[in-house]
């Protein structure tokens, strides 16, 4: 062959057959993330989705039933009966539990059998099955559950900043994925996503020169930040120049293992951060977002969402979503679950870089017979304090 | 940690990695269970499918063609022709046999191949090939085809229900799933609705406190069952006191491998059953039913079919299909495949026991090289008389 | 058991379990096929397609991304951007090169990171990242891409017949994948449709006793036909004699790997071919057609695409494509990959078996670290003059 053109470089021919870290994105029971994230509660609905009709949720790849007895206890059940494994999504709600639809099991919110109508006697022996379930709590407007080792189940966090009001101010929650930039149930792995948070940089570029200037002019210029691991998880420090001199100073956080602390992106006041995110991850390929805050009129929350040309994200064109990108095109972009071989980190990525360490060092803890970051079994522990926030310094 | 409050029990978390018998429900072949089912005749279709349009039908996970030729003899062959393996679904019928369309190779019913048109001499080697075909029979408006080892070809049962006419009777075939209680095609393992021909006690719950008294009223209280065994597989005798102080006595049968003899769960009249439907595995994730009964007229079996204040189940919403639920919605709640790890029976499962033993035990014959219950190779056995009916004593 | 009926014999119980020639079939990278369809330029777009608004293309199971920088010059990467990994589809086309929507890397047709605007100083290591990229070449309306090992780079071959124009003849392209009897995309392995190249017996029985006949009345009869191999492939040598005593003499040629060298079935002349076909494995299950050919008004090729009753393919009903399959339903009813195994070929299939044969030969040459036929490193190397061609003889 001739030899006299140059050999191309750097092409796709030789690419390394790519790999996934399984141990950072993969949330079944056994695996280590599945693990860790066990550890902690997660919301699973808005308080009212508890109520007389089974509702099916699907958490950390758990297929579950949540329902509210006639008492008002909320209940969360595997959603296939312990008997012969029909799902309760098609029982009926009754004042002590669950019935199932196939030979009326009644169950109660732990689990408990309570009738087995075909059977002798009402059944003798129903004390011996009991249908998986887990412990819930209801707070701020959300249900949280833990379906981690019973023996490890932590306190429900208290939160400062959705329990100290400002004047007017009350507690509101939203569940359709605020912060995600598309449709409720997101369909890539949650790790995509909430690395997003510890990323300030993609803002300027990705929300502002490619999106229009999705959120305020004060967040479309490049700013100085700095990473560093707090004894919640990372916390970013942006700063920028304002135009009369002085300096906007915003904190978010990645609270681990789940939670967004992101204050405002459209900086309506210079004020500690109003709303927590949590990510759920749904299953490995899918996510969505729980949010609490503080506001002053109902829906504040839903406002939130950003628009482009007044359209919701459903109402926008392929066209639309290819010249417009946002963070839902961005994270998807990357694959349902992103080719971490294929990364090539950079300076502007130490956040990342940290958050990963973070994990890393939370699933040796738990392999290791210890408890991670930010669990606490003592209920009287004190209300944790985000430093989040956007602020002003002259 | 704090050890004041009681360790939860029982919940999602402890249970252990689910598992299916495969041994039970897998229908391909080399199965067990496939090859279980491959010693019986299966309806694979009515008289009238057989007929000019080849038409596609799927049998235990095999794709066949279904046809008829000029000379009215129904064919069954594999699907993928055995030159170059287009399927024979756009192939021709003709006098003789099917016609594949990609190079004119023409198979009669047994598969040979009577012409090569591309060939020299019209293919001198064509007695070389054979397309892989079954076996079929008809009877009862239906097509029987066998599936299974040649040499163990069994006769095509003779059932005295569908021989012995009542006044003004005629035996009438469906092919629309009558008991499964939703589409015609059914989107969950087989095994999971037969078992439910054994299983009594779960009609006055999901039939009549679910679903609004779905049958008769007499069929809406709880019966007294006694399960056992037969030469034809399980019989199932339940029986409930009359308000004029008399017996209800109702007989289902569950006869092996798949036949549901279920007497009209609406009680029209006191009588031997009238009707024998076959469950079908289309695969290992569906299945079919089959129905052949004495009906008086046309359209009598379409008309056994239930319906939902006046609905059909294609037109109920998943709302109503929610709130009132049936064999259907039990069925396929349990998955594609139920999780047989996670069952626990009870004493009114013992029809279940029993069945799923006489499975075993036909298993291990036909792994021992003997044939399974209720096959005869003998052309003169007497037609089978069921014990199955709807009966009142006083 | 009764032994009087002789034993069915051929059933489709006695099948042996199907079998895929993988290393014929399979394209992906590191696959014997796959790493010989890589020493060759396989189109993958028209012209046009490379513009300002990236486009996902898809090749041999690699997602890659098309684009135009603002110098005209045309790119292919792959989709994912070597930084975070979110896909380029998202991305902005500016003058030298195409933007990462999520931090704003620019690369250059050639991959090469031009900025890194989150980076300090716009990124000081930008040259140790390489977004992973493939050559392209712009000729006969369409784009090549190579794909395969930089140091076994061919030329892109000159075809004869795209060259030398007739009069009032310029070059057309079309990627609607004509020739393949249906849609675009076409969901079914690339080599089931190759080799239908080199099958001119199933054209009286598919094209004509089948649909009607589809083509001119000279393809309708069942031609002599004598295959061989040549140094860029299998020719396939037909003559059939016409009303007028003269011998139609037809000459189709499969060129190695993907080139469909086929005369007008509609013979609207006795003359060479005027157009090639390249067939392109978008992955193992999918293929599309690009063609070129010489034609007199905008549109010629596209109005060669068979029409039944006046209707588009798509028009079609479904039962219409049964009672008159064509090309995609031969091809497609083959399976998504068909079951080598069960194959039985005749002499009429003598085409394909050289083709087969040409296959394995040059995949042991690449094995070997040899170079496959028709490969050619000269740029002086001369045009390649086809055979291929409809011809009338005395």
């Amino acid at each position: 062959m001739s030899k006299s053109a140059p050999r191309d470089e750097g092409t796709g021919y030789e690419m390394r057959k790519p790999a996934i870290k399984d141990d950072l994105v993969l949330v079944s029971r056994g695996t280590p993330m599945g693990e860790l994230l066990r550890r902690y509660w997660h919301p699973v609905g808005l308080i009212k989705d508890a109520n007389s009709v089974p509702r099916k949720v699907r958490v950390l790849g758990e297929d579950l039933i949540l329902f509210r007895d006639g008492d008002g206890r909320a209940g969360l059940v595997h959603a296939r009966c312990c008997h012969r494994g029909t799902t309760l999504y098609y029982g009926k709600v009754e004042q002590r539990g669950l019935r199932c639809c196939y030979h009326g099991w009644l169950f109660d919110v732990h689990g408990h059998c309570l009738e087995q109508p075909c059977e002798p006697n009402g059944g003798l022996f129903r004390n011996k099955v009991r249908q998986p379930w887990y412990p819930v709590q209801e707070r701020y407007g959300l249900i949280f559950a833990y379906l981690g080792p019973p023996d490890r189940k932590p306190i429900l966090p208290i939160y400062e900043c959705l329990e100290v009001m400002g004047d007017g101010e009350f507690v509101e929650a939203d569940d359709s994925s605020i912060g995600g930039g598309g449709p409720v149930i997101i369909p890539c792995n949650w790790l995509q996503h909430y690395e997003n948070v510890v990323d300030p940089f993609h803002v300027p570029v990705l929300h502002a020169s490619f999106s229009g200037a999705q959120f305020t002019l004060a967040m479309a210029s490049m700013p100085n930040v700095t990473f560093e691991s707090s004894p919640r998880g990372v916390v970013a420090r942006s700063t920028r120049k304002t135009d009369d001199g002085k300096t906007f100073y915003r904190v978010t956080e990645a609270v681990l293992p789940t939670l967004r602390v992101v204050p405002n992106p459209r900086v309506a006041q210079f004020a500690r951060v109003e709303s927590i995110g949590w990510v759920l991850p749904i299953d490995d390929a899918s996510f969505r977002i729980y949010v609490a805050g503080r506001v002053k009129e109902p829906g504040d929350l839903g406002r939130m969402r950003s628009k482009f040309n007044g359209k919701d994200w459903s109402q926008m064109t392929e066209d639309e979503h290819q010249r417009h990108p946002g963070d839902y095109e961005a994270q998807v972009g990357q694959g349902l679950i992103t080719m971490h071989s294929e990364e090539h980190f950079a300076q502007s990525d130490r956040g990342l870089v940290i958050l990963r360490w973070m994990f890393q060092e939370q699933l040796a803890r738990v392999a290791q017979g210890r408890d991670p970051i930010g669990v606490s079994f003592d209920a009287s522990t004190a209300p944790i304090v985000f430093e989040a926030g956007n602020y002003i310094r002259n």
